[in-house]
C-alpha cells in the first residue's frame, strides 16, 4: 500500500498522494550554456523525464533559467546551495521548484525573503539531508546513523514550517541502501510530505542501475516514494531509462512495451539472447503498454507467457507466434523477429 | 530481520537460517557436452557462483553428471522434469541436490523410490511452482493468483512430507514482481523451509538486471530469500555478477571492491564517467572487500565519501586521493586513475 501524503504541484506535475510516481533527473551540462542544457533536457523529455533539475552556481546560471524554461515542456527545478540571492533570482526567473536547505543560507530574514517569494509564486521547496554532510549537532547527538539523517532533515522542515510554509518535498540521501531505507521509514512516520527517493553516488551505469533498482525498488514496494531519482555517474538520459525500468518492473507505471524472456537452458535450440535483444531494440520506440514475450521453448513458452499480449517461442528451425497464450501461427526461425515486430506494430496501431 | 528457516546442506554449502545467501545459476550448455558444461561452470565459479544447476533431459545427460561433478568445485544440482528414472540416475551419479516436482512424476511408488535414494545419499530436493504452469485444481479454485501459486507449491511439499522427507528448498516463480512478492510473503508464513528466490523470464541483460534487482532486492530487504537466482536471457556468468551486485548493494555479503561515485552535475570539471568506469574495470579482479569512491568535487567529495577505504575527488586539472575522509595527497588529473589503482592494490595486500 502506497503511503498517503500531502500532494504538491511542481508546475503542472503533481507529486505525492495518488499522483503517478514521477521520474526525474538532473542535467550535467553547464547551466550557463543554455543551448547545451536545453538539448540535454529535450533528450530527457523524450526518454520520459517528468521534471528536471539544474545546478545554479552563480548569477549567470540564474539568468539562464528563464531562457531554458521557455524552450522545454517539463517543470524546471533550481538546485541552489548557500546563496539566498540565487534562490530569489531563480524564483524571479520562473522556475517551478527550488532545491535548497534553508538552514544553510544564514539569517531568518533571508529565509523569510525566499519563503515569501515562493508563496507568492506558488513554488514548492525540496529540503533534505545527505548522510555525507549531516548537521553537526545531529552527528554529535546521534552518531552517523539514520536517526541523525532524519533529524537533520526535520531541522530544515521546521524552519519552513515556522514560517508557515508547507509546500515541501523531502529527501534523505545516502550511498548505503540499509541506511537509506531505515531513514525513509523513520521520516515517513514523522511527516506527511511527499518523499523524493534515491540512492546517492550509486556508481557506474552497470552497478549503479542494479543498486538503484534494489534500493528504490525496496522502498517503493514498502509504499514509500513519490518521485524517484536514479543517480548514475554518466549520461542523465540513462538515469531516466533506469527509473522507468524500475517503475515498469514493479507495475507502478507503464510506458511502452514490457519484455519478458526466459533464461536460456540446455533445452534452448535457438539464439534467444540475440532474438530478445533485437526485439527489444526494434520496439523500444513504442509508447503504448504491450507485454511481449520471447521464449525459448515451444512446449512451455505459450503457457508460461499466457498473459503476454504477444510472444514468440522458438523450437528447432521453426518458431511459434502467440497471443495471450494462443498460438496464431508458425514461422521459420529466420522470420521470427520480423513477424513478431510486424504483429506488435499492428497491435500498437489498434490500441 | 532475516526470516528464520530450517538449514539444509547442498554438498558443502549451507542454505537457510544464518548461512550466507547463496548465489546460483544454471548452465545453458548441452549437459551431454561435458567439456562445454565444465568450462562454463569454471567461469561461473570464478565469478562467485555458490552452486550450479544443469538440465538433465535424457539418460546421456544423466550419465554426464558424474564426469561434470569430478571437474568442478561447487555443488551440482540436477534439474529434472517428469522422468523419475533420470532422478534416480542423477542421485546415483552423485549430484548434490535435485530440482524436481514430485507431483509430476506419476505414482507414489516412483516418488517413494526417489525419496528413499535422496535420504540415503543425504540429497535435498527443491520443489516449487511457476505462475505459468499452475496446478489445474489450484487455478480453478483460486484463479491466476499468488494464492494459487502458493497452494501449487504446498501440494509438492506435502507429497514429500508425507514420505517423511523434509530436506526441502522451495521456489515460487513468476515474471511479475508484485505477484512474486505476495506469494513469497504468503508461503513464508506457511513453512520454514529455505526459499530460493528469483524473478523468472526477467528479460534481456539490461532490463532483466534492473527487474531482478528490484524484485529480489525487495524480497531480501523484507527478510525473505536464502538463495537467489537472477534469470537473464544470455550468459549465466552475467547472472552471477548481477546476483553479487544485488547482495553487495544491500550489504548482505561482500566480495571484492564496492564502488561509489557521484552523479556528475554542472559543477563537475573532470570526465568522471570515464574515470569511474576505468577504476571499476582495473580493480574488478580483487576479491577482498574495499569501498572505493570516485567523486567529482574536491570540496564535498572527501566528506561525502568519508567511509570509503580509498577515494579520489577531481577538481580542475588536479585531484585528491583520500582515505577514510582524510586527504593523503594531490595528483595531476591524468595520474589520478593510476594513483588510485596503485593505492588500492597496496591496500589489498595489507588486508
Amino acid at each position: 500500500m502506497r503511503r498517503k501524503t500531502k500532494q504538491i504541484m511542481i508546475g503542472s506535475v503533481a507529486i505525492g498522494s495518488d499522483a503517478p510516481i514521477a521520474v526525474q533527473s538532473m542535467t550535467n551540462t553547464d547551466t550557463r550554456d543554455v543551448d547545451a542544457t536545453v538539448n540535454q533536457i529535450h533528450l530527457l523529455e523524450e526518454a520520459g523525464c517528468d521534471l528536471v533539475r539544474v545546478a545554479v552556481v552563480d548569477r549567470e546560471a540564474g539568468l539562464a533559467l528563464s531562457k531554458i524554461k521557455a524552450q522545454i515542456k517539463i517543470p524546471l527545478v533550481a538546485d541552489i546551495h548557500f546563496d539566498y540571492r540565487l534562490a530569489l533570482l531563480a524564483i524571479e526567473q520562473g522556475v517551478d521548484k527550488l532545491r535548497i536547505n534553508p538552514g544553510n543560507i544564514g539569517s531568518r530574514d533571508r529565509v523569510k525573503a525566499i519563503v515569501t517569494e515562493a508563496k507568492n509564486s506558488r513554488i514548492p521547496i525540496r529540503v533534505g539531508a545527505n548522510a555525507g554532510s549531516l548537521a553537526g549537532w545531529a552527528l554529535e547527538k546521534y552518531g552517523h546513523t539514520p536517526k541523525a539523517l532524519v533529524e537533520s532533515a526535520l531541522e530544515q522542515i521546521r524552519i519552513l514550517e515556522d514560517l508557515d510554509f508547507d509546500e515541501i518535498v523531502v529527501s534523505l540521501k545516502s550511498s548505503s541502501i540499509p541506511f537509506t531505507i531505515e531513514a525513509y521509514k523513520m521520516i515517513a512516520q514523522e511527516v506527511d510530505y511527499p518523499l523524493h527517493v534515491g540512492i546517492t553516488e550509486a556508481g557506474t551505469p552497470w552497478f549503479g542501475s542494479i543498486k538503484s533498482a534494489a534500493g528504490i525498488g525496496a522502498l517503493l514496494v514498502s509504499g514509500i516514494g513519490d518521485t524517484i531519482r536514479v543517480s548514475l555517474t554518466g549520461d542523465p538520459v540513462e538515469e531516466i531509462k533506469v527509473g522507468w525500468a524500475i517503475l515498469k518492473s514493479l507495475e507502478l507505471r507503464s510506458r511502452g512495451p514490457v519484455f519478458i524472456s526466459c533464461p536460456t537452458c540446455g533445452r534452448t535450440k535457438i539464439d534467444l539472447e540475440r532474438i530478445a535483444t533485437e526485439v527489444e531494440k526494434r520496439l523500444s520506440h513504442l509508447t503504448k503498454p504491450l507485454k511481449i514475450a520471447v521464449m525459448g521453448c515451444e512446449v512451455n513458452g505459450p503457457g508460461e507467457a499466457r498473459d503476454a499480449d504477444l510472444g514468440i517461442a522458438g523450437g528447432s528451425g521453426v518458431g511459434l507466434i502467440f497471443r495471450k497464450g494462443k498460438i496464431i501461427r508458425k514461422v521459420r526461425e529466420e522470420e521470427l523477429v520480423d513477424a513478431l515486430v510486424n504483429e506488435a506494430l499492428e497491435l500498437e496501431q489498434r490500441l
